[in-house]
């Protein structure tokens, strides 16, 4: 099984480290034909520079890596996890489950095969991005992300504040997470944090009614293609483990899942089921397959469960409704609340991140912001204090269905609340009345919330509420988010952001059709409608038409005596 | 040719007025099966009351009216405007070129057959509804859209602030316009205005290179039947005349124009030989076939052009290129700017509406807010007034591409510069970089946008900037901007706005499906999602399976044993 993503005229580039010189940061550079433009009532030749671009391919979209799916990518992160001595191999998973399933003959088809043991650290090291950078420590990582961030805007003299020294600080202060499981080397260090470039998230995973393992591995390269930062795998159907190990052997970007799903599968599907000794198992198993992050439903409290009564659409977030069943049922408070530390104890041991999940979070227009979503905010700041306690990376899972105008207060509160976490919205969709354009209700609200502050974006595609996404519905959602977080990008002057929107939309005032659709977000659709049209290669498109071209006639003014007679 | 609209188990419906009795205005109303619920435990079956749902399908939609598109829809309004008597029919037509094509046997194969004499308004008689409204007259017409705002709001007991006479005020006021020209008495009133609902306009038009009448016939029904509330026909191509007579007399919306584009095409396509003369039979030619408003790029001024030089993006309207091409040829002043006076003495004898076409506005988000822009909407604050005085209603186009933390500027000083005239724009698309995508890129400034108080949206394709817009492409153009502007109405919180989103969040809560998808924006969409995800009937979908059903897990919770102990 081979897979390579190649862009249009686009070079795979890697910027070396100054603290790191060993680091290569990847980066993809579009190259621009030179334009024309008139001085002076002249033609003059210029040329255009290269344009860097922020890139999520991984080592899929360079020519000179072999890349087989069988063995999985490179484990580029390894040298510096072990350079820093302090954790150590385990001779055999921890986990019985995982044990268990590797032993089981029967899913040797099934089966990645070239597994590594686990790391784990040594006991009494702290070795989590945010322990290294409340010591001072500059990581390898941090340095990566720092460079990353600026996609070479230095080269322009466009000035930024995001340094190595920077990244350290934000890790330390928790206002900015570096998900980075030491069981998953194969990650490229990305950043989220409000301080930085929006990241969004894609999902996947089957569930017990569609998908196959090749499907998922597929969808994983794709939304990386396209442009996922993180992704998370949601499968709740068969062979959960090995899914996830093809996955995560494949996965440039850091890999988030929702343990519980895993866990009530294991107790066939009843919530009632479920114990702390379950899941425990459960996020060992995941941890040390390597996870980056896990969104755990801490915040929901026995005593809050009752708040979501009153709401038109009841509890939406399936880790929510299940953990909410496991209260009622047993009349207790959440195991997942009561064991917080224990979970941290663990997470520590691999740096995985929590992401608290937000549960309680409203599902239509009607339920946003209400007494429930935000008592569950209120215990989740209880619970972020907790995980930075034990040098846990966190941050804060956000809605889902937000009128327009509540957006704010979610974004203010989730600040005040829980002391500058980074938040991760999915969407929030701002209407409710377009089930199979929710992408875009959706996109709405995210840029909106983007903008205020959210770090992270979870995708939402067009089959939203209706069916799985197909790989087409994948790259819509895909491409819809990263225009949700680029616009926020601008609009919070994020250093070097507007360089892309300039250098396209100059290539269209040039009529350089090639430049505008290589520096766009989806070259081959862009080219695709053009092409279609009935384009002509001239200075003008089917939209107008040669006399209508309103381009074409600023164009030819630039230069005009009258014009030049006024000005001077 | 016959064209029929239908929308699945929705019921079209006539309210009848209270000041006119003999009103009918049109809604559609959507039925919903009965839904289940818990209270004490125990499942209990309630109605589910219609939903009436704003209109702009005419009688396309309507089973009981027989639609020939030979004979055109029929003439609404014309009882009301002759009842007024202040209005002559004329022996011809008036404008020489229309005289002219009407000789010119052959075009009879492309002629609409039916053709009836223009109206216009005796000498010294004021007859646009903004006159009427002045002098504290209260229309048939205002009462239509006072009904039509509310969408039955009053039968839930929701209050409204929109009367027959709120809507005289904000038309006198010059804050809202009812574009409904004497010669499109086939329209069914609408009103644009920030204190209704947000209104959105699709273009349609062939150019040069493509498209029939036929098609551009087919298109403007199709864009009504997804929600286009006006409609421009922006065709450059052969035969502009005999294609706008086929739209006009069969959309039940107002239709917009730029007549520049069809003078454009008189002189040959050299905006130097651009004449007054011209532009004023065109005015004329377009009065009589019933367009009801034009765009009028009056605010360009001879000493403004060249500070367009300073951008990335030079000039990207059309109609403005056009004027700055002829000022500075000419070197003088814009002839629509100088005679604006007389243009709208013209456009007052038909009631045809003024929109302020902004020919300099913003190409890309670099150039956005610029000096070009702004001293551009100083004039056409100067030119409202103008319009005013003439009784002739009047609204503000405006960008374009402005990203997100530069839209608020963009409203706030139309406002303020434009004395409360609505604003209608295209977008705002908020980043240049996603061509393929721009009705997503421009959903997003446009809902932040309608929110904050522009009145209509023009809505943008996913062809923008690519190629023309073909059926599809229109339908997920008008889909998206119904999206942008409900957001917006939700957010402003317009009476009865959520009505709907309630409605299919409940549907969604209680499992039905078919009660989703009718009430959606795009019913046909949803449903073709949903069916193709090898769907159930029962009470979960593919999404998540059975097991991992949040709604149904939440639903079976709420009347459990345990919450309502700790509740009680």
């Amino acid at each position: 099984m081979i897979m390579k993503i190649t862009y249009p005229r686009s070079e795979k580039v890697y910027l070396p480290g100054k603290l790191f010189p060993e680091l290569r940061v990847a980066m993809r550079k579009v190259e621009q034909v030179p334009g024309t433009h008139f001085a002076d009532g002249k033609k003059v030749i210029t040329p255009n520079p290269d344009v860097y671009v922020y890139d999520t391919s991984g080592p899929f979209s360079d020519p000179d890596m072999e890349i087989d799916l069988k063995k999985g990518l490179p484990r580029l992160r390894e040298p510096w996890i072990l350079s820093r001595g302090d954790v150590e191999q385990l001779p055999s998973m921890t986990s019985e489950y995982g044990r268990l399933r590797r032993a089981d003959r029967a899913l040797d088809h099934l089966r990645f095969e070239h597994i590594t043991l686990p790391y784990r650290a040594k006991s009494g090291k702290s070795i989590t991005q945010m322990a290294y950078a409340k010591q001072g420590i500059i990581t390898p990582e941090m340095e990566y992300v720092a460079i990353r961030e600026n996609m070479n805007c230095a080269e322009l003299g466009i000035e930024t504040h995001i340094t190595p020294e920077f990244v350290r600080q934000e890790i330390a202060a928790g206002r900015a997470l570096l998900p980075a499981n030491i069981n998953h080397p194969e990650v490229e260090p990305m950043i989220i944090g409000r301080n930085f470039l929006v990241k969004i998230n894609t999902n996947i995973g089957n569930s017990a009614t569609t998908s196959s393992i090749d499907e998922e591995v597929e969808k994983a390269v794709w939304s990386c293609k396209w442009g996922g930062d993180t992704l998370m795998d949601l499968s709740t159907g068969e062979n959960i483990h090995e899914t996830r190990e093809w996955i995560i052997r494949n996965c440039p970007v850091p890999v988030g899942t929702v343990p519980i799903y895993q866990a009530l599968e294991k107790v066939g599907g009843k919530a009632e089921n479920l114990s702390w000794e379950i899941y425990r198992d459960t996020l060992i198993e995941q941890c040390e397959q390597g996870v980056d992050y896990f969104t755990i439903h801490a915040g929901i409290r026995r005593h809050n469960v009752h708040l979501a009564d009153k709401r038109l659409c009841g509890i939406v977030s399936r880790g929510g409704s299940i953990m909410s069943k496991w209260c009622l049922v047993h009349n207790r408070e959440s195991f997942l609340y009561e064991h917080f530390d224990d979970i941290c104890d663990i997470l520590a041991q691999y740096d995985v991140a929590v992401s608290l999940g937000d549960g309680l979070r409203p599902g239509s227009t009607y339920d946003a912001n209400d007494e429930a979503q935000f008592a569950e905010l209120d215990t989740m700041g209880e619970l972020v204090l907790r995980a930075w306690e034990k040098n846990v990376q966190a941050f804060i899972e956000g809605p889902g269905h937000v009128p327009m105008h509540k957006i704010k207060e979610n974004m203010e509160r989730q600040i005040e609340k829980c002391h500058n976490a980074p938040f991760y919205t999915l969407g929030p969709i701002v209407t409710d009345i377009a089930p199979g354009y929710d992408h875009i209700t959706s996109a709405i609200g995210a840029a909106q919330i983007g903008w205020l502050g959210t770090a992270m974006l979870c995708y939402v595609t067009p089959k939203e509420h209706l069916a799985l996404p197909d790989k087409e519905d994948v790259r819509v959602g895909v491409i819809t988010y990263k225009i949700a977080a680029h616009a926020a990008d601008l609009a919070k002057g994020h250093p070097g952001a507007q360089v892309r929107d300039n250098a396209l939309s100059k290539a269209r005032y040039e009529f350089r059709w090639k430049d505008q659709f290589d520096l766009s977000l989806d070259p081959e659709r862009a080219f695709g409608y053009f092409h279609a049209g009935r384009h002509t290669d001239g200075e003008y498109c089917t939209m107008c038409g040669p006399n209508f071209c309103a381009m074409r006639l600023s164009r030819e003014l630039k230069g005009h005596k009258n014009k030049i007679e006024t000005v001077s």
